[in-house]
């Protein structure tokens, strides 16, 4: 969102992440034209960046923006890709967000609620560096992993 | 939706049924000001009936009705009460319609996927009579009540 200059690369280094990777791949798949063949991986991925200033002034009243939406989304089918690489299990989206910005996201495998994520702010939806985006779908990708480890059952049912 | 004059009363009997029940208090629960306080339960109701005769003369184009979604909210809150009533697990729902009609609404307890139901020609939403509407509520809640039983654990995580 804010273009001023800084001193150190906005959103910093990139990590070598199988999330990164399949975050891109999500993202490109969409590219049906090849409009964004001439971005680097960080360009495409430089809008899930929010750093502190940007998040102070970034309002929180008002409908979310659909763009927004669609980070968020993005982000949840990598997860859900990711995992089923991991474990085989296929995962569906769902989500139930607030127009004030608050809500739920799901990712349901067979009978199961692999990921259940409550988010509030999601005006503000971002990371601070891509560090920090990968960690956090690892993470999301590890937990949902964990549980269908303990609920293959219900995951296959 | 249709007027005509019938000779059966539309929808035909009222039941005697816990999901009947469960769908009056619901609805009346919204009431704040009492202003459905002079309908039946079978006027409270009446929007859930679609003959026959009236479903030929829906299109199912366009957005669905708002107040249909309402409608399809309020069959699956009651499911969702009566549940915890019979079994104590308390569900939450989420759904995902498309535009065009067709889409997903899950009840979530815990970690376990009590019911999930894909619908299609949402806009055409409704049951012939009281007794079908009954029998699908009733139904339904012992499909997720069945479901409980069958994995508790993640019911209850």
């Amino acid at each position: 969102m804010s273009e001023q200059a800084e001193t150190l690369p906005r959103g910093g280094e990139m990590p070598t992440s199988d999330f990164i990777k399949q975050l891109v791949a999500v993202i490109r798949a969409e590219d049906s034209y090849g409009s964004w063949d001439g971005k680097s991986d960080a360009e495409l991925l430089e809008e899930f960046i929010v750093t502190k200033e940007e998040r102070r002034d970034m309002p929180i009243i008002g409908d979310p923006d659909p763009d927004i939406l669609w980070r968020v989304e993005k982000f949840y089918e990598a997860v859900a890709l990711l995992l089923e690489k991991r474990t085989g299990a296929r995962a569906a989206q769902m989500s139930k967000i607030h127009h004030e910005g608050f809500g739920r996201i799901v990712l349901l495998s067979g009978r199961l609620v692999v990921l259940s994520k409550h988010v509030r702010d999601i005006h503000r939806y971002g990371f601070e560096t891509y560090a920090k985006l990968a960690e956090a779908g690892e993470t999301a990708t590890q937990d949902a992993a964990d549980m269908v480890a303990r609920f293959p059952d219900a995951a296959n049912a």
